[in-house]
Parts: C-alpha cells; sequence; structure tokens
C-alpha cells in the first residue's frame, strides 16, 4: 500500500491550511472562545476508508467529491467517522449543560473541584436580552428595546454576578472546601473544555445546533465550528452536508400523499386554486381541525417546495 | 409521584399481549429464528420520560398518541431510548456479520470456541438463488431457475455443508483445539445470540434493514422484528415510525430547487410537458451528463410525487 | 426454548421484590429524590445470557451464584449488559454535571427551556459545610463548626438562594425568554431527570462514585443506587461486584515487586522490622523521594493486606 | 494559548518517528497484516487535556511522565480519548469476529456484497496445530507433532481452502449474486479495514487480547499494535499501562482476607509451614471443596507474589 503521489499533494495542500487553523482563537459572545486544537484526516480519508469496501478493482470508477457526495446522500456514516476534529472551548455552563447532552464525544472539562472556578460569567448587553416566544414554548422571539428593559436587566445581571462571585470567594476565604463553594455558581460562569468528536458525530451535533431551533447561544459555536472550520478542512464534506441535510427538507408520509393528491388534481383537473387544492388535499386526519401543528408544517414545506405560493399559512388559517 | 389509573390500565394491557409475544419463537428462512425474550415499557414510558423535559405544567395538553408522533417527527430520540427489547435469534454468521455493525445494542453470542459449533448450515432452496444484478453493484436482481441452475447450487452446496462439516469434527476428534478446528467454518454456520437494544437505536437498525437496499437475508429478520414485535408492543411509537421514517423520503438541496422551478414553470407558465420541464428544470450540473445517478434519483422522487408521471426515468432515460 | 419450572420461580419472586421497590422514593440530601422507576431482568437474566456462550452441553454444571461470581470476577462485561434498570432523581444541578458524565446512559432531563425552573435550591445544614483538604487538591476534609461559621455560611447560603429565585422570577415576569432567563439560577437548583443505564454500566458508575473520593453529594445517590436497589434486585450479582470490585484492590507491577522482595526477605532471610524491610524492598525509582504519592499508595495497600503494620505510613513518613 | 516551545520540540520528534511508522507494514500469521494509517495527538495531548481540568494554576507542579502515571494509576480515562489510531488491517474473518465485538471503534470493512471476495484464506503451517486444553475448556495447550497430525491437518486445509474458493467462483461464474455467493465462504477467509480508535479504548482492547487467555491468532495482533506501535508512539502512556495494566494483578475481597490471615499467622505466630498456613487462612467457604477454581487463582496469585512459593497448587492439590 505505497502512498500515491496524488495524496501527498492533498496532505501538503491541507497540512498548510492547518497550520492557519489550528489554536486560531474564535471569539463567541462576550467571553465565549473556540478553536481548533487537533485533527485527522481530510476529505481523501474519507474516499480511502469508504474504498476499502469496494476493493481494489473500482479505485477510479468516481471521482473523490462525487464519491463523499454519494456516501452523504445515502447516509453512509462510517468513513466520516474516519476524520477527527479537537477542539477548545470556553462557554458558559448553561451553554455547556446542551453541549454535553452529544455523548459520542472525548471531553476533558475544566474542574472547579481542583481549582478555583474561572473569574467570568457571560455578561447580556442591553440589546441582547430576548422576549418569550408566543407560538414555540421553548423558543424566543425578538429583542427588547434597550431603552425600555434591556439596560435594566443587564444593570441587574452584573450586580448579581459581583454578589455571586464575591458570595463564592467569601466561602473559599473562609476555607470551604472548593467542591462545595461552588454549587451557588450562576449557570453563566464559564468553563473550559477540550471536546473530541469524528466528523459523522460532529455533523449531527451540527445537523442539531445550527437548526433555527436551537438556543442561539450554542448555535453561535455551531456556526463558527461548522463554517469556520469543518468547512475549510473537509471542503467536499461540508459541501455535501448542506446540499443532504442541512438544507434538504423531508416529506412524510402524509406529506407525500398531499402532494400526491395536489399534483393528481393540478395536473389532471387543471384545479389552480391553491389553498382550494390543499384543502380538498389534505390528509383526512387534519380536516376539521382548528389547529393542527402538522398540518402547519406541511404547508411551510409546500411553500418552500412552491407547490403552495407564499404565506399560504396565513390564507388557510384564516379561512 | 403516584401512579395513576390510567397508566396502571394500560400496563395491565400490554403485560397481557406480553406474555403472548415473549419467547414467541418466529422462523426466518431455512434455519432461522427470532423470539423476543423480554422487555421494558411501552407507549407510555416514552410519554412518560418526553413530559419530564416539560415540568409538571404541561402534563395534560397534548394526548400521548399525539405527543409519540411530534416526538418521532421531530427526531426526538433520548425519549425512545426509554424502552429495551432483548431477542434471542439464530442466525447465519454471514448476516450476523452484518447484525454486529450496529454498535449501539448489547449482545451475548454463542461461543464456538467454548462450544462444539451448533451443526446446521442456512441451505438455500432451489428456487431462492439470486442473480447479481446489473445496476446496482451490491444487490441482486431476480431468481436462478429452479430447473436451469437452482438445483444444481442446491445440490453442489449440500454437499459443501456436509463436507466442511466433516472436516470441522475431523479435526475435533483428532484433538484439534475448538478455537482453532472452527477457522474453516462456513460464514452459512448459524450462530445464537441475544441481542439487547434500546427502541431509538432498534428503530435504527429496522430503517437501514427493512429498505429494499437491505440484504434479503437481514431484511426478513428485520421485517419479523418490526412489524410482529414492535408493532405490537408499541403501536404508537410504531406507526409514527413508519409514517416519519419507513415510508418519508427526503429531498436534497439540489431536489428542493428543481421542485421549486418545476412548480414555478407549472403554475405560472402552464407548462405541461412534464419531461420537458424537468429537463429544463434539473440541476445545472446534471445538464449534458449521459448518466447521472443523482439525477436518476430526483426522477425517482418526483415520481413517487407524481410531479412527474411514472415511467419518466425511462423516458428520459431514452433521450 | 421452553421455561424452566425454576425460572418461573424465580420470576415470581423478584417480581414481588420489584413491586415493593418500583417507586419507592429514597430521599438524599435536603431535597434530593431517587426512586427506581422500571427494571428488565434479575440474576437469572444474567445467566441465560452468559449460557448461550456455552451452548447447550453445559447447561447444568455450575449453579448460577458461582456462574454470576466467575463472570465478575473476569471482567466479562456483556452478560451484565443484558439487566437494565430506569431511575427517576431529582438533584441538584452541580452534581447532575457530574452523573451526566456517564456516556452510556439514556437520559430525559427537565427543561429549563420549556418550563419555569423548579423552584428549589439545594440547602446546606450549619453542620454540614466542609473545610477543603489540605493533603488532597479535589476534597474535603472535616466540617465547621455550627456556632464558628455553619450557621453564617447557611445563611448566607439561604439569602443568596431566595435573591437568586427572585432575580429569576422577575424576569420571566418582564417576559424574559425562559432560555435566557434562566443563565444565571445557580448550580444548587434542582433539576429532575430519567436516567436508564444496563447493569454493567451502573456498576462501573458504582464503582466510580461510591469510592470514598468521590463528592459526597452524588455519592449519596450511589449508595442508595447500589445498596437499596441494585443489591435487593440483583443480590447474586451485587454480592460478586462487592467482592471483586467494590473491595478488591489491585497491585501495580512495582507494588507486586515491592511484596516479592519484601517476602523474600521475610520468608528467608527471617526478617522482622517491618519497616526497614519495606524501606530496602521499596522500588528503586522512589528512594530518596521525600515524598512520593505512589510509596503512600503502596504503603496503604501493604498495611490493609498486614504485609506493614498499621501505621506504616506515619512511621515512614518520619524517618 | 501560545504555543510552548517544549510542546513544539516535542511535536517534531514524534513527528519524525510518525513518519517510519506511517504505512510500515507489520506481518502477522501467513497473511496478516496490520499497519498504523494516521494517527492524532501524543503523550503530551493527554497531559494537555487533564490539564485543563487542573486549570492554569498547576501547570508546572508535576513532570510530564509523573502525571501520565498519576491518570493510568487512578483509572482516569478521558485524557487518554484524546490520542486516536487508525489502522488498516487484513486479517482472516474469523479473527475479525472477535474483534469487532469492541464496540468503541470506527471500522470500515472490505465489503463481499461489493467486490469479490479476497483471494487468499488463513493457511495453518504443520507446525502450528494447537491441541485442545483439558483444563481450560477456552483455550488450547501444546502443539501437534508436525508428522503425526500437523502435516495431514496442513494438507486438508489446503485442499479444503481450495475447494471452497472453487465453489465460490463457480458461483460468481454462473452469475450467482455476490452478496449470496459469499455465504459459504471459510472463516478463514481474509478480509480487510480500517479501524479507527481512542487510545483509551485501544488499552482496554489490548488488556484483553495481550492478555494470555486470548486466542493466539488476535493475540499476534494486538502484541504488534501494543509494542511496536503504541509503544513508540507514547512512550509514557505505554510504561503505565504496562505498570498499572498488563502486569497489575488485582487481589478480591476474599483473597485480601486470605492475605491479612497468613500474614497474622506469619509475622505474630511465626508459622512457617506455608501450605498449612494457607489451608488455615483459605476462605471458610473454599474448606472441604476438592475442587474450586477461585481457591486455585488465589494461590496462583500468592505464588507471584511468593506468599506462598512455587509450586504451591500443585503441593496443594495433591493433598
Amino acid at each position: 500500500m505505497p502512498k500515491e503521489p496524488l495524496l501527498t499533494a492533498w496532505e501538503a495542500f491541507t497540512k498548510d491550511k492547518m497550520e492557519d487553523l489550528k489554536w486560531k482563537q474564535f471569539n463567541v459572545g462576550t467571553g465565549g472562545t473556540i478553536c481548533l486544537v487537533d485533527w485527522m484526516g481530510d476529505d481523501f480519508s474519507i474516499v480511502e476508508a469508504a474504498r476499502v469496501s469496494y476493493g481494489e478493482g473500482t479505485r477510479h470508477t468516481s471521482g473523490d467529491r462525487q464519491l463523499i457526495r454519494y456516501l452523504m446522500r445515502h447516509w453512509h456514516s462510517t468513513p466520516f467517522e474516519m476524520a477527527e476534529l479537537k477542539f477548545r472551548v470556553r462557554v458558559p455552563m448553561d451553554t455547556w449543560r446542551q453541549w454535553i447532552r452529544h455523548r459520542t464525544a472525548s471531553v476533558n472539562e475544566y474542574s472547579t473541584r481542583y481549582s478555583v472556578a474561572i473569574d467570568e460569567m457571560a455578561a447580556t448587553l442591553p440589546g441582547e436580552w430576548r422576549l418569550q416566544a408566543e407560538s414555540n414554548r421553548q423558543g424566543s422571539d425578538g429583542f427588547f428595546d434597550v431603552v425600555d428593559g434591556g439596560a435594566l436587566l443587564s444593570a441587574q445581571e452584573a450586580k448579581f454576578h459581583k454578589d455571586s462571585r464575591a458570595l463564592y470567594e467569601e466561602r473559599l476565604e473562609m476555607g470551604v472546601a472548593r467542591e462545595q463553594a461552588r454549587k451557588d455558581l450562576p449557570l453563566s460562569n464559564y468553563t473550559e473544555a477540550y471536546w473530541k468528536v469524528n466528523l459523522h458525530n460532529l455533523f449531527h451535533f451540527l445537523r442539531l445546533r445550527m437548526d433555527s431551533h436551537a438556543q442561539k447561544e450554542i448555535r453561535d459555536f455551531a456556526e463558527i465550528a461548522g463554517r469556520e472550520i469543518v468547512a475549510k478542512l473537509f471542503p467536499f464534506a461540508w459541501e455535501a452536508f448542506v446540499d443532504y441535510r442541512l438544507e434538504a427538507i423531508q416529506l412524510t408520509r402524509l406529506e407525500i400523499e398531499v402532494v400526491q393528491r395536489m399534483m393528481t388534481r393540478l395536473l389532471i383537473h387543471r384545479t389552480s386554486t391553491y389553498t382550494e387544492n390543499f384543502k380538498e388535499a389534505q390528509d383526512p386526519a387534519w380536516k376539521g381541525l382548528k389547529k393542527c401543528r402538522e398540518r402547519d408544517e406541511c404547508i411551510e414545506k409546500l411553500e418552500i417546495l412552491r407547490i403552495l405560493p407564499k404565506g399560504s399559512l396565513e390564507v388557510l388559517a384564516r379561512d
């Protein structure tokens, strides 16, 4: 298994880029950071591992980019596990609580049992306070006006951060064990960690955390990990990820049948009143329901596909 | 947290069904079997775990079936991990090699190091020999005629099975260590195992192995695990799995754009020559390519959605 | 595979015990709880799965208890994976941060994004404040006097808890999104979760968290999970776990050689001055070191084994 | 976080060694191979990740080697997860069946569904045939004489390999689908795979597979992965692994008590008849048993520790 010249060229190329990215610190929010510490593999490693499945005979039948796209499109996961990335992050404990839920990664975190806690808490600027969303119980919608609320909230926060640090330090000074003194640190306190994950699991993390429903605080980290780091180290895999995951949509059995009925009516009967068409073609179980989240999701997808015109959700809700 | 009467009723109902299913042996192929040994949880366990996320306040806002459907549709995985199933299977080693690649399960397998290998190999009936697919390198397509090939293949196989068992037993008789004597057992030799997996990971297994591209030998096991066991123990979760996974399709970024262009042309310009419409609307990168698997996949999906009529793949290939 | 009468008897016996344990709430600390929600399997399930490895021929060669002990002693892990336990816990976020680091479990946690945070924080009684250990950077050593420190610390804590809850509720009242309002909750705030884990991974958790070096807060939970729940559901496996894990010690290569040299001197040369014997027999790399944690660990083990008399650590340190 | 000069020197040094090891092919058995394809990290990466737990304050308190030894001795696992190794192996399917049971690794294997199976089976030389062990059901003990058995076994094997390949190729020629034709390949057929694993999980694999009870076929691979590759890339971690895992022994609760009783008698009562001492001091449950594997294991450990003289097992068995 001698190394091919092509491989060497590729490696040299990516190794150079790597030197630029390694330990390059990206800032996130007021005090957060993320940087790439190390990595293993590149687009070619994915291809190389996939080709072991094919044996030697098919070595040159498809281009590397096409093969990567095929693997991603058809949900092959193991070749993407062959690349590995290691990050160092500085992140509020609140965000870390979400992050750590991804179990398929290796983690070493700063220990407030062993050391005094990092002396910084995530500060929220007056213009960054978000309003509770009405429509989505677990989301936010819009921002507080700086003057009307934002400034007050930030001032209260700053005072609270100061007080809680003072309490923590007073405890330490009195001799309270670090492992116990930390119990009242606010979730906004920063922590630091090494986080190592393979590319397949990282893509899974990114799909969930770059999503518009993910909380902004973690989305900001995911955006940088994805667009500033992965996209540069694995350009082909990233492109495939965007095309086949991030910007793909899924149609459920019910939605497929709605489209089938709409298209039949549209093409055969030349129906043209879109909303009427949808109302007739919708899933039987949805008919008569005043509120139906699944129907709303369907309408949104049909709008994207231009099977329904933009604004249909409002029109149909009004009816 | 006192138990609610409803829960108890549910449990009593499912416990009864369970008694019927436990240890009920399903036959697969000539000598394979699968049976449910034990389980933990039911549809209600999924709901129960999901609701811890919501706190007490939302306890009765949505029905159990609706909540399960919501969780499945939105790719929540942890509630489905709260149910667990344990199977006992008897399966040819060849099939087991595919099965064992699913890492998120617990396994205890028959040891041919410790015991004499099971004295049975998977026999292929004369009508079961499959032809190599032309179009799909890793699939099969159609069957051998019994007279013209099938009978011969089965006879050869039977002889080979007899010979290889004889060799194995001769080695043992001579005193060769079992761990070494087994080295030439054919992959068709049966093995047995306990296989325990949570419902989320089982659904993942089923999605891959019930797929039409999965090899028939493992698909037969997956079909039974899914339709005969999971469907009965978890009726709501199974229904959601079928609607949102098994019978769903994904549209990629490229495919979404194809549909958008086709719908624009169709609705605005009243274009009606479907294949012309597709040819114009297809992804720019596909134009001019004689063979393009991604385009073929797109056409197949559009046929399902009736955006293209059945048979379009052939029509477009002919052009 | 018909069920044997013995199995049925066993199951009936354990099922009864189960009814007593299920949902029985154990209190931990001031506001923590742990209860068993469901389980799958018993000691017999471990045996049953292990025996598939042995084939039918060895079915009755060893008793169930002996087999379980053998499996544990020889680090067989898969049979213990065949049993599963599901708990519901109420635990301060600080403790949960340690708990969640065990990745091989399934978790559904209360969402403070979706719901208002639980209105309770872990209170520390005046007699429970612990002093920072001198010898062990990450431990505690002794307690504050109630009058001299403890009462003050608890009073400060109570005030802080009240203030931080007030800030949180004021934010909510002003309309701040729950996902953002929670950012300054103290780590002492309670959370709730379902936690499901197989018996093998639970034993691993217990070995680490029942250890005397584990932080008291999580050790209290582990003690109950182990001694009140696992010990009752899996009496044979628990007994083996205690004998071969919890109360076992490991001798390193260096320590083995120390013992070898000490025994040689003791038995052959009839040396009897223990500390002299150790000083001569210790690892060459330790000689001359003023402080050597590895040597101290060795001495402690030799004291346990009575190869050195109690108090040797102090005697040798003094020299 | 600027890179320290020391780190850079270290990296330069190990990078050089890496170039020598990468793709260097080690032969195992007649046709097996293993080579290192890529790696990430070195001893320093372990240290670096561990120190994030300690914060900045303790940066220089302990040497790197000492810290690695401490981490290994105290079962810290996450720092060792920070290094990653990727191998390419060529291994008989029989051995691969054991290998693949380690679930915490990433794998891409040669597909006999997609490609024609590798045309080589593991041949056993006349002097390599092993006899079934009497004492250990799952082991072997001694070799066949070449003339008396070995030559015959190898000749039979060679013929069988030829026949089974011929059958396989005949099937392919007739047009049988590859996925089905392969069903009777012997387990001795070679397969190839990329295998990627972190250092912690690799150590776990090595501890089990370098053990004297592991089957020789896989042990040969483990020995090379350990002594030829890991030992060179991670010299400090390897040394710690040998001292604290590979050459360590565990004393169970029962064994600890046996030693305690023996030492008490030895030191206080000056007992000197070793076997008498053991007989009195043994676990009460063992007394009177004619055969007791746990007692035998205890005696073997006491022999190693020289608490009992060599040969005690035989002496005690004779009594």
